[in-house]
């Protein structure tokens, strides 16, 4: 049996020390796992890829109320090590704050939820289950890791009622903010081709280069909407238009550019590809030139409406933290708009101030406080 | 005393086996100071800043009447010499045609005039004067070439009442064409710069690249004239625009782009640079960022319009091909922008199809008929 209650800041202090920069397990999930086993959660490794991913579960599967956390052990490169005050892997302890890669982002979220759920089940089991998903890309292309637990779980007959994503959720003070959406975001990249020739005779060429202006003209000003109930306005960014010609005499054969576009409730990426398509299509034949797009989507929009859940995780920070938490869709994506397809999804989490940056740290006693806000959110939810 | 008549086709065989790729003399003005001197020319080498140039003069300076030819020595690059049929600077003749670089452009129609030059002033001393100005940097920056020759005659008090200049005018058969104008050339480089920022939150940054395009778009859809009375209509080609950034989700902090104008007699460049100036001072307003423009001017436009001087020209053409020649602006620059702020100037010449190209060449015969063109309009100058 194991010991408990578990302390949440050493088991992220142990988290931080295994140097799981992505695609690296780095030791984290071989950790978690015996930690979960110990306190009798049945787990498994679905690997996928050479990407390691942890499925934990304590009580039936498929059980009728079944609690799920999900969150990811893997971290960003450190970038330069020596720009740091200390080691990023070496969980270093200052005034009150523990240093490292992944203090924030999210090993402590996800031992706030090991440690929550391993007291919980311990203490009071549940009439339910208890399910934690933990994978090993999420800071990479996310295709290998949340995505494939879920179609194991799929496969295997296992569910969650509902899930919470231990992701940094606050900008300044815990408590502040529970996210309950986020936008979809997608990359589409344009390739026009006209005919090269010389600038003395631009009759004689057919040059991409106007189309080009016209259409990221188009694009970017168009209005996609005003914002919905709970997302702010959709955006489109032209992150890029490149052409690589030297000479001023020579009209060039093609140009390139590429589009970001975030978006809201109000889309899907299929509605906005056909935009684009239309766009591209009345540009190029406007200017007699051949236009291609090709599109990568990160993820569609998503949201889980306030209801059951987002009640249930307010009421908890609420009464940990005073604080009444606004419920937002800020921000980029996270693998909560893979979870929203198996059951209602929100994300609460720490300050993420220093993430993905040197010295990135957490302040220890918000690492207590997390797990005392995911404790009580299990409790309430099979109280 | 010179040996006359001189075979222009053997001087021009001479001369392209000087290899006077800009900015190197090669021997070519040596060659000619040396046989118009020995015909009675006064010669004056104006050299300035490494660029090798040639003044030669038969008769008074300052005479009421002085016929002046303008040429150039100097050639293009070769580029990769194994591709040609035969050495490029080994003058070889193939079937009734002279190959090298500078066999077109404009070794031969340098020979011709000086050919006719020589000619004329031995067998029929004219009351006037016959000036010869020829370049060693014409196809380099031309900032040394014709503008020191002409800095220096207006110095001197040297003076041409009209002159030709040599390039080749005609698209396919000798005698088709000659230039009375051409169109003035700029180009303009715009840097925008805005804020960097994420692309999922594009209203903390701000985004340099919709105002290029927006900027571009104006420009390059604006209608510059319609074409005036001697000229085709003004035209601006958008050549390149670049960023250079590669990730989709990022907003770059600045945009490059560049444009070439050609134009016509509707327009000078400083008309064009406000015009710019007003639409990128809009754009950068409009979306508050800041813009940047440096421009360089190439040429202004130029026109000598149809009177005297092209008369005697196309009546000499006539006469000796047959053809009755169109007057034509099109086609690049060329010095005849320098000279026409001495005295009106027309151009015709050979053949240009060649030019700049591997296996240059010259169809020999071509050269004597060149020769006899150039001799019958001094002829009939001085008449
Ligand atoms: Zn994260
Ligand atoms: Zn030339």
């Amino acid at each position: 049996m194991p010991q408990t209650p578990i302390d949440p800041a050493r088991l992220t202090a142990d988290l931080v020390r295994c140097a799981s920069v992505t695609p690296e397990e780095g030791g984290a999930l071989q950790l978690l796992e015996r930690v979960l086993s110990e306190a009798g959660f049945s787990c498994t490794r679905v690997d996928r890829n050479g990407i390691a991913n942890l499925f934990a579960r304590w009580g039936a599967r498929g059980a009728a109320r079944s609690f799920g956390f999900n969150g990811h052990t893997d971290v960003v490169p450190t970038g330069d090590a020596s720009v740091w005050s200390v080691p990023p892997f070496g969980a270093v302890e200052k005034n009150g704050w523990l240093y490292g890669r992944g203090a924030t982002d999210m090993k402590s979220g996800v031992a706030a939820f090991v440690a929550a759920a391993v007291d919980f089940v311990t203490a009071t089991p549940p009439d339910g289950a208890v399910i934690l998903t933990i994978t090993g890309d999420e800071e990479g292309d996310a295709v290998d890791g949340t995505i494939a637990i879920l179609d194991w779980m799929r496969a295997q007959g296992e569910t969650m009622t509902a899930c919470l994503v231990g992701e940094p959720t606050c900008p300044e003070h815990l408590g502040e903010m529970i996210k309950i959406g986020r936008r979809g975001s997608l990359s589409a990249w344009f390739t026009l081709t006209g005919v090269q020739g010389h600038s003395a005779y631009p009759h004689r060429a057919r040059n991409p280069l106007p189309a080009m202006a016209r259409l990221m003209d188009r694009l970017a000003s168009h209005r996609l909407d005003e914002g919905t109930a709970h997302f702010d306005p959709s955006t489109l960014a032209v992150v890029t238009i490149d052409t690589g010609n030297p000479a001023t005499n020579v009209i060039p054969a093609q140009c390139r550019a590429t589009v970001n576009i975030r978006f809201n409730d109000a889309h899907d990426s299929a509605g906005l590809i056909n935009w684009m398509q239309d766009e591209l299509d009345c540009v190029a034949g406007e200017y007699g030139i051949t236009g291609e797009m090709s599109v990568k989507v990160s993820g569609e929009s998503f949201l889980t409406p306030p209801g059951p859940l987002s009640d249930l995780v307010a009421r908890a920070v609420e009464a940990e933290t005073g604080i009444t938490p606004a419920l937002s869709t800020t921000g980029g994506t996270s693998d909560a708009r893979f979870v929203k397809d198996i059951c209602p999804v929100v994300e609460f989490g720490l300050v993420g101030q220093t993430m993905h940056q040197v010295d990135e740290r957490v302040e220890i006693t918000q690492i207590h406080q997390l797990k005392a806000i995911y404790a009580r959110i299990l409790r309430d939810y099979f109280a």
